[in-house]
């Protein structure tokens, strides 16, 4: 951080709401960035620092949003915003709204509708970092909604982070978001289970990472490996040239099987069994493992 | 390949008893590296080719265990190399057995007294690349069993690959293999799985392997990041400073509630949710995400 605080005339005016650890972050580097900040919080005295570095407290949630163009969202989640925002109802109409608390695609899309019917714009966001990140290279900032909302407020939005406008459905920001939460856990969970899998013949977790995180995952399923075969999912061809799902199936038996005999965990292995052979059985044998995601495009049979 | 095929006298002459897929390339690769070759299968004839680049076929398998000091082993399975070997048993007398099929922990250890009741010494191996990257540079073959074994046959073994000795365990090598395509399977399944909820609002997948794959994985679950907390696992230390297990059950039931929402599989972040929620009942829930490690150490509650 700079000391740099005092706000550049240049820069366009930003209100935000809500001072969580989150929001925090992104009132200190809209500050460090020179933009006029307006603040609201429930709890006021939590903005007081940030006023002492030239931030502007407003009394009520409509006073904030009537002092600037865009009001970045930072609440605890969709019903918190319409609790907050409903008697702001008035100042709203011709400004833009940016959320960036989590939520569905559904709630995305609903809040469309409810900026609309009170005159504002609505852009859906997520944030892909901790809140010290904000701010610092590599920090990446998703967003959906209306293209030219997005681009009117390209100035702000970039002060946070790289800014990545995914598409007018404004679902989008936070579907990519929880795929990729949802990848990532997968991930760690293989690795644990792999790891408890050696452990119980004693193998420390450090000894195994050398050879696994060392050498085979990225020499075998690397990231930039997996994305040149996106096409086939898009396309549906799932050759079975080099291998088949019938052979993954008895691989996966196995794993299953060695999770049990070695007293370790079996649900995750046996869940992943069980979805290759109903991809077996729905004649997917004879392609490749890739065909798995088949299934998962479809809602599970008993839920 | 090149074309010298003639056999080595400095070499140490290996005999392989299979010549499926992988038996043909490690026999291939043997003879391209100058070892006298000795073969034997259940159908003959798969050795011609072999024959006429200067390899020995055996009548028996008797015949065959008897022209080497080390036999390697490439049989469909367990069942079948006691069934191929028992009437060679008096051939078995000092010499080493090498068995790259694959099977469970608790077959190697009885491959292990079966063998060292007829006076052979045995070590349990696992290939780790398909049939035509054998002996190629970046082929890894995974033993364990006595190290006395793993070195005195070391030349064959170097010629095949990248020989790695895990232990005297002979159930290590099976053991690391399983746990690797564990981790394998799961790791391509968060990706299918992540691609399918994205893919419920048209995303296609060569655009969300843009963010996720192209920025994301490597930015947040580098493998090498992974490797970096594989102590903690050892010491089964999780501080929960950054972010903890209760934040985690949290985003793992919004990512359910989004896939059950999205109409797409709901099975696989639903098990992890689970996982979550009894490492939370456990009292793991101010510790970090890796505290699930604690679980998968234990058998599944409910198989």
């Amino acid at each position: 951080m700079t000391t740099q605080r005092s706000t550049d005339q240049h820069r366009k005016p930003v209100t935000l709401l809500g001072l969580g650890p989150m929001g925090l972050s992104l009132a200190q580097t809209l500050l460090r960035r020179g933009h006029p900040l307006t603040l609201w919080n429930r709890s006021p005295e939590k903005a007081d620092g940030l006023v002492a570095e030239g931030a502007r407290r407003a009394r009520t949630a409509a006073e904030a949003v009537a002092a600037s163009p865009v009001t970045l969202v930072c609440l605890a989640g969709y019903a918190t915003m319409y609790e907050v925002l409903e008697p702001a109802a008035a100042a709203l109409e011709g400004r833009s709204l940016v959320n960036l608390c989590s939520g569905t695609p559904a709630e995305a899309h609903a809040a469309v509708t409810w900026s609309g019917e009170r005159g504002a714009r609505y852009l859906d966001g997520a944030v892909m970092v901790p809140p010290p990140m904000v701010g610092e290279p590599g920090a990446v900032f998703l967003y959906s909604g209306p293209r030219e909302v997005f681009d009117e407020h390209l100035e702000p939005l970039t002060s946070l982070g790289d800014p990545r406008h995914l598409g007018e459905d404004p679902g989008l920001a936070v579907l990519y978001n929880t795929a990729m939460l949802d990848m990532m856990y997968t991930t760690l969970n293989g690795w644990l289970h792999a790891t408890a899998l050696v452990g119980s013949a004693g193998v420390p977790a450090r000894q195994f990472a050398e050879l696994a995180l060392g050498w085979f995952m990225p020499a075998v399923v690397d990231y930039a490996a997996l994305a040149r075969q996106a096409p086939d999912l898009d396309a549906g061809t799932y050759p079975g040239t080099l291998n088949t799902l019938e052979m993954n199936l008895n691989a996966l038996e196995h794993i299953t099987r060695t999770s049990q005999e070695q007293g370790i965990d079996s649900a995750h292995p046996r869940l992943m069994k069980e979805i290759a052979g109903r991809a077996v059985a729905e004649g997917h044998g004879g392609r490749n493992y890739l065909a798995v995601y088949e299934l998962f495009k479809k809602a599970t049979p008993h839920p």
